[in-house]
């Protein structure tokens, strides 16, 4: 059995949930999962209402009863500087200690990408976002605030245990599933506290020589990530880098709308949870593509210890999408439901 | 008379630097602009000879006795961590206070984007990157280096002076320039110091009425440009984001080989330098393009007061490229010379 924590949050949040609970539903009764779906109400709303983001023994709870928890979105205009979604979204994610931010980016369908020639599959790289540390830990602060001698600072941390785990993880899983290289995007020339990511780096490298380690100072990388995004496997970096490279890399295989993501700690509840965030502007007009949610809980089917289950469910969401069977980002005409719909027959046809 | 500093400096510096100079001498004397060129070999071999990177007093000498400076690339393997670059590549931009780093982005042929379906001058922003705060000034270090206890941190510093000048500087060339927005790209949602920018942000936006003033966290950005570049006319940023970004805005229009940039200080010696680096694996070939330096050239000739033959300059680039008269990162065949010389050609053709 797995006990798992749902949290529709805010906006789109709840639209793209029902859906995904729907599916996994499917999968449970014609795979004998045994998933158990406890929902809460964390969210913008609720901070309103109570002051509260996630309510305190949270975590503990999380942590002892929970095989996973997944989450829609976060963020609502009403909740100045996103203050809850940083309460949630941070306090889980550092709370919980899930200190790898894992977030593959795959074409699925040549039409998906806004780059010229790009095959099917040819895009295919996953990024291991360090998830624990950089300037998300919050130290720092304003001198002055409103005056005209205001200094704003933001430190970003990096320690050695958290630089090192979150490589030996890159590297781990490249290993684990043949891939032939792990590239470190860094910005050590001009940081110098970067100096610890290229020398654990290294390090670490140096103990899979089957694998390619390849170095880029992080712009570098953005550029070649467009210029040739196939030749990316496995990509390492820091916090801050890692949300800017991922967002990045959701646009090169058809945007957020198709952008799965996990935060793992083998010694803690993971939390899974799309890249896309609350899409006001779409709510309640029954449009927004599920498939990033449908994907992610494709993610955690696989770390609940059900990977063919989450290939089953990541091919029928294939074949919706090479059927043309999606919502109007993509170029579709269907509905949410229209979607949902869809891909349940997939994954009831033969494969 | 404007009187130049030449900085060669490292790799690909030489060559990309002597048919720029073969240009702007062709355009002095056919323009008669009056301009007198020093050479100064700073870079990884004088560094490495006498460990001075910038020499005492040099910054005092730029400021009273250059209307510019020019520079071609920075960076040596044989110099670790790019001690030398950052000395004298940040010792200029910080030391003679260049707070604007100007980094257009301009398609200057449908075929030179990866993306597809944009059209010749479809992609056209620029850029204004913080260019004398952030992580750059170098706060931060490492505790117990090597060991297992390591933490190292780097702070990003902004004052309010230094982001008020920046904002100040985009609003006013786009209003200048006859632009409809700015966009102001942050990570305020979860670095609670960058609310400074978004507050400054507003501050100066109020008193843009005429001009669009939107805000993007910088992750959305880096996916908005991919996804739809057209929807960008100015940008301003952070020192850091507006260095991953800028290298991401060179690969939506054909790479570091056309990109230019301008270090920018109304009361200082500005500096002129491409976007790439020294390219040492094109060392010695003769291959190298030189567009990037001629398009900084021209920025510069705008600056010290020759707009009409920077835009003589730009469009002689421009036909040489509509031409394919180009080398082998844009898809053509020609060498540096080559380049050099149909650019050349293209300066005396009637307009
Ligand atoms: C060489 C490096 C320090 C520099 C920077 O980060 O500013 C470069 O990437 C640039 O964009 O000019
Ligand atoms: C909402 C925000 C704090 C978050 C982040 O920066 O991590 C988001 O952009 C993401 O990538 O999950």
């Amino acid at each position: 059995m797995a006990r798992i924590a749902v949290i529709p949050g805010d906006g789109v949040g709840a639209e793209v949930m029902a859906p995904t609970l729907r599916i996994l539903q499917a999968l449970d009764v014609s795979e004998g999962l045994g998933l158990v779906f406890d929902t809460f109400d964390f969210g913008a709303e609720r901070y309103l209402a109570t002051g509260v983001g996630l309510p305190a023994g949270q975590l503990e709870t999380f942590r002892r009863e929970y095989d996973a928890i997944l989450l829609g979105a976060m963020g609502d205009a009403r909740v100045p500087e996103g203050a809850h979604a940083r309460e949630i979204l941070l306090g889980l994610r550092f709370g919980l200690d899930l200190y790898i931010n894992f977030r593959p980016c795959r074409l699925y369908a040549e039409s998906l990408s806004p780059l010229k020639g790009k095959r099917e599959g040819q895009i295919d790289f996953v990024v291991f976002r360090e998830n624990t540390e950089g300037p998300y830990t919050g130290i720092g602060g304003s001198q002055k605030p409103g005056t005209g001698d205001e200094v704003a600072v933001s430190t970003e941390l990096s320690t050695r245990k958290g630089v090192e785990r979150i490589i030996r993880a890159a590297f781990a899983w490249a290993q684990k599933k043949g891939k032939r290289s792990v590239v470190l995007g860094d910005k050590s020339n001009a940081i110098p506290a970067h100096q610890l990511w290229l020398r654990v780096f290294r390090e670490v490298a140096a103990g899979y020589p089957e694998l390619e380690a390849r170095h880029l100072y992080v712009d570098n990388l953005a550029l070649q990530l467009v210029q040739r995004p196939e030749t990316f496997e496995v990509i390492v970096t820091t916090n801050l880098f890692g949300d800017i490279l991922t967002d990045l890399g959701a646009a090169l295989v058809g945007g957020l709308g198709l952008s799965a993501s996990a935060n793992l700690n083998p010694d803690s509840t993971p939390l899974f949870e799309p890249v896309h965030g609350s899409a006001p502007d779409l709510v309640g007009q029954g449009r927004v593509n599920p498939m990033a949610m449908f994907l992610t809980a494709g993610l955690m089917l696989e770390e609940l210890g059900h990977p063919r289950t989450a290939a089953r469910l990541e091919n029928a969401v294939l074949r919706a999408i090479r059927a043309g069977q999606v919502t109007r980002d993509l170029g579709g005409t269907l509905s949410t439901t229209g979607v949902m719909e869809a891909v349940l027959r997939h994954l009831e046809a033969p494969a």
